[in-house]
């Protein structure tokens, strides 16, 4: 039985997930559930599973739902095939690998997503600088929505300037952040860095540090992540008429 | 619970239901079994039903695996909702859509999809016009395949020259094949004759009858069709890098 894994490849943790299965060369099924609602068309990707997770890996008798859990898993199991560095050769590698994926759990995760989140709201004209709304007519719930993202925004770019400044001077180190190959470290910023790359307003916090830049630049260009980019691009996109 | 459909868009089976659940305003899920192999990616759309067809649709007790009938279903449960004139609005509509839904499924369908087969194989400059497969050096198997593939065009494009004459006249009569609106008898056409209108060697074969343009042109601008088109395009269609 192949691994089966149930949710949408737009979900930052099922992308991390599908990356680690093309770089292991597991052969795998994915079940997507799209929902149509009436005359607007609503993709709405389903929870299939028991806990309602939007996240599922099924590896014979092995049932996960936490994208790290998942990441571990594979790559432990299937050693042996596709990319072998991906966990590190040796315990001390294995520990800085883990060390890493802790930080990007606890201290890149949820600013990155934030600040994404919060942009989604912010108009690209909407001066980013601390002066706050534009005094412009606005209804005052739409506001005060602005001004939380705002606040939301400013929150996680100075969390996520003062983490990638820790990066960057590992990075001048090192040429991944876990060991100088390519490893379970790199993968777990993907889905989220690439958010960030998405748009000119949160790119700068990569763009500004030449050695965060360097390694974005390498570990985006992985076959890995682009069949996992092509996969997230939804039909809609565009149109073939 | 809403409407399921088990299967691949790509499939004329399927994107026979899925525009007549867009025609009908359903609320539906679309559930999706993509496999990937090793290095190489290969979707595949799995079977998941229990018989191993490649389409399935659940609708509350009802289970369905025949498009036409799926079609008749959808169009008399929901005859309420949605695009009303689907299945016609009285005895003498919905026979005179019956007899072409026969039509299609007896004499369109099977010519249809040979055509499309057959020039799968043919290549785009090889002459289709009976002087058979030029004589340059060709494996004998390729060639006896090519034989082949060129006798099924031939016989397919006979067989469907045939029919639209008929269809052309009809279409001189009336604006649609059943009736003087769009109803499930034109719907049923459209996968094989979107497939047929792809390739200009059996373009053609719509394009030579203006009737039959004139229906073509106005049956896929229908906003069901288009979404199944979007639905239908292959991720990796145009790489987003």
């Amino acid at each position: 039985m192949p691994v089966k894994v149930f949710g949408s490849p737009a979900s930052a943790e099922v992308a991390r997930v599908l990356t680690c299965l093309f770089e292991k060369d597991v052969e795998f099924q994915l079940i997507r559930v799209d929902s149509f609602r009436g005359p607007k068309r609503m993709p709405q990707y389903l929870k299939l599973q028991p806990h309602g997770e939007a996240l599922t890996l099924e590896d014979g008798n092995v049932t996960l739902v936490e994208s790290r859990k998942i990441l571990r898993h594979i790559a432990a199991k299937y050693k042996h095939q596709g990319y072998k560095d991906l966990f590190g050769q040796g315990a001390l590698e294995r520990a800085s690998i883990e060390q890493w994926l802790q930080t990007e759990a606890h201290s890149f995760d949820i600013p990155s997503a934030d600040m994404v989140y919060s942009l989604s709201y912010l108009p690209p004209d909407m001066p980013l600088d601390g002066r706050g709304v534009p005094a412009a007519g606005m209804h005052p719930s739409h506001r005060q929505k602005m001004e939380e993202m705002l606040q939301l925004f400013e929150k996680s770019r100075r969390d996520l300037g003062k983490l990638l400044d820790i990066y960057e001077q590992r990075l001048g180190e090192m040429e991944y952040l876990a060991d100088d190959k390519f490893t379970l470290a790199d993968l777990t910023h993907l889905p989220n860095a690439d958010r960030l790359a998405a748009d000119p307003r949160s790119a700068r916090l990569i763009e500004s540090r030449k050695n965060v830049s360097r390694w974005w630049y390498t570990i985006s260009g992985r076959d890995s992540w682009k069949r996992v980019k092509e996969l997230q691009r939804p039909p809609s996109a565009e149109a073939p008429f």
